[in-house]
This record gives structure tokens, C-alpha cells and sequence, in this order.
């Protein structure tokens, strides 16, 4: 399966394309959507629309994952990013893509093992895991892991359905919370 | 001109569409956008994404305008009407209009001639101003306002840019604050 993770902001917006056969990940592609600081509001959300859109066309992923975010302590900056992130979803949903979301914690469990590792050691995982010559750039190295997070649930949450041990999760669609179903 | 005003929100999105010839105003059409509680976020996100670029395609409209928002004391309502803000907002840039923001305060002001109006005058005058039989409900009722005000404010913004009095002004745009340039 092919899928594409992105990690959304006004400013940046990371986006990583992979492939996993259910045993080992491929790298498709990956980049940061730079949005012109310059233009409105409107402007710069339709930056994020059109370029996520134009990247699913080019890449043509099967799936979408994208963080859970949690609110800011900066009221305005959560503002912002909502409005960012909304612009991503609807770019997402518009292109036919179902729309998946993982918590920060989920995606660093998928990656490194543990809920508690550094930026720097998801960073380095992705690098790791993709077999990367370099890193990638922060926001993409984000939008990678998201995506490694969904190859690495998303069959656990089909067996999990398969067994219909969890009619509440089937209904809800795969989402884990910290190993426990939400 | 014709003025599409709306009022964002992930439950409701208000919608209403106004002509105005300099002088006299007159209703075209309003509404709600209903989004159902039980889809997931990027579904609920398409449904205020793909009825607003319906509503666009169905009255022409040449003017967007719509609420500027404060930060909410609700971090996660914050996020929540981000989202929302982000796909309407979408939506219009991506039916090309341009999107003119409003303050509550101006909106107030522009509709009413007070800033302190309570929202029940706000919705009075709305009925009065547009002529209509019968209150819209509160969502639609919000969407006019803001489109009733652009109505008042862009000619004078337009007469200020004819004079040149304020090249910052002509290159930001159609924004006023409180009857001063910011």
C-alpha cells in the first residue's frame, strides 16, 4: 500500500510519500510546501489545497495519515494551525483519500519503539527505516513518520477488525490510542 | 456587486448572498450548511468544502466576505472553528473569489451603527436592511451581516484607494479597522 503522510502549518507543511508491502517500507517521495508568508489568509490555505492536491495526483497514495494535534498554549498559534490543518484535510478528503490520525505518542511508538523519543530520534529512525542517504528536512522527516506510523497500524487494525474482537473499532476505523483502542 | 458573507462553524456554516448597487441592498439567498456530527473530521471538513463551492457555482457571486474570529477561552473549540475557517476559507479561494475579512466590531458598526449591538439588532436590522418577511435563522443571519457590511465598507475603501491618500492602505486591501487604516 502506498501512503501519504503530511504534517500541516501556515508557514511549512510536510508532506512523505512510502510503500509497504506489510514487511518492508519503501520511499516514494517527500518535501516541504513553503507557503508565501506574503499573501492573505484565503492565498496561503489555497497554497496548501492546491499543492497537496497536485502531490496526491503526481504520487497517487492509496491512504492519507496525518498527525493528531493536540491544542497550542498559544491560543492565536492554534488558531493558525487549525486553519492550516483544516486546509489540508479538505485537500486530502477532496482528492478522495480517506483521512487517518495519529497521535504524536502513536507515531513514536511506530517509529522508535518508544512514546517518549526526541525529534532528533524519530528523525533518525525515519532515516533508518526508509534507508535514506540523508535527513530530510524537518516537516517532511514528520509527514514520513506519520505515514510509517499508518503502515505499521493500519494491519494490526485490520486483523484487529478481521477477528471482530472490537465491533466498536470496526465502526470507528483504525484508530489505537497507546496500544488501547479508542 | 454580489456578496457572498459566511459564517463558518463545524456543526453549522452560515451562508447568505446580497447584491448591492451603492445604494440599496438586496437578498439574493441564504442558509445553513448542516455538517453531520457522525462523519469524520476530514468528511465533516468536505461537506462545508463541497456545499460552499456548490453555493458559489449556484448564485456567482464576485465578493466573499467573512468573520475575522478572536481566539476562543476554548483551546479545543479554537482548533475546532480553525478547522472549520480553513475549509470554508478553501472553498472560496478555490472558487476564486477573493476573501475580504471582517471584525465582529465592524460588522456590528456597518450593520447596525454601534459596535456594542447586541445580536438579536444585529439579526433585526439584517431583516430590515435586506427587506425579508421573516428572521433568518441565527447561522444565515451572521453570513448577511458580514456580507452587508463589505457592501458598506468596500465602496469607501474603493474612494480611499481612487485618492491615493493611503498607498499602504491600497496595498494591503480592503481592511478597516474601527473607521482607521491598518
Amino acid at each position: 500500500m502506498r501512503i501519504l503522510g503530511v504534517d500541516p502549518g501556515l508557514r511549512r507543511t510536510g508532506f512523505g510519500v512510502i510503500e509497504s508491502d506489510g514487511h518492508r517500507l519503501r520511499y516514494v517521495a517527500s518535501g516541504t510546501i513553503v507557503v508565501p508568508a506574503e499573501d492573505d489568509l484565503s492565498g496561503r490555505l489555497k497554497v496548501i489545497l492546491d499543492n497537496l492536491r497536485q502531490i496526491v495526483r503526481d504520487t497517487s497514495p492509496e491512504f492519507a495519515a496525518i498527525e493528531k494535534v493536540f491544542v497550542n498554549a498559544n491560543p492565536l498559534s492554534t488558531l493558525l494551525l487549525g486553519q492550516a490543518r483544516g486546509a489540508a484535510l479538505c485537500a486530502l478528503a477532496d482528492s478522495g483519500l480517506m483521512v487517518h490520525e495519529y497521535t504524536a505518542l502513536q507515531i513514536k511508538k511506530s517509529v522508535v519503539g518508544t512514546g517518549r523519543a526526541a525529534k532528533t530520534q524519530v528523525q533518525a529512525m525515519v532515516q533508518h527505516l526508509l534507508a535514506l542517504d540523508g535527513s530530510p528536512a524537518a516537516d517532511a522527516a514528520d509527514a514520513l513518520a506519520c505515514a510509517i506510523c499508518h503502515a505499521h497500524v493500519a494491519p494490526l487494525a485490520d486483523r484487529l477488525r478481521d477477528n471482530g474482537d472490537h465491533p466498536a473499532f470496526a465502526r470507528r476505523g483504525t484508530r489505537l490510542r497507546g496500544g488501547r483502542l479508542v
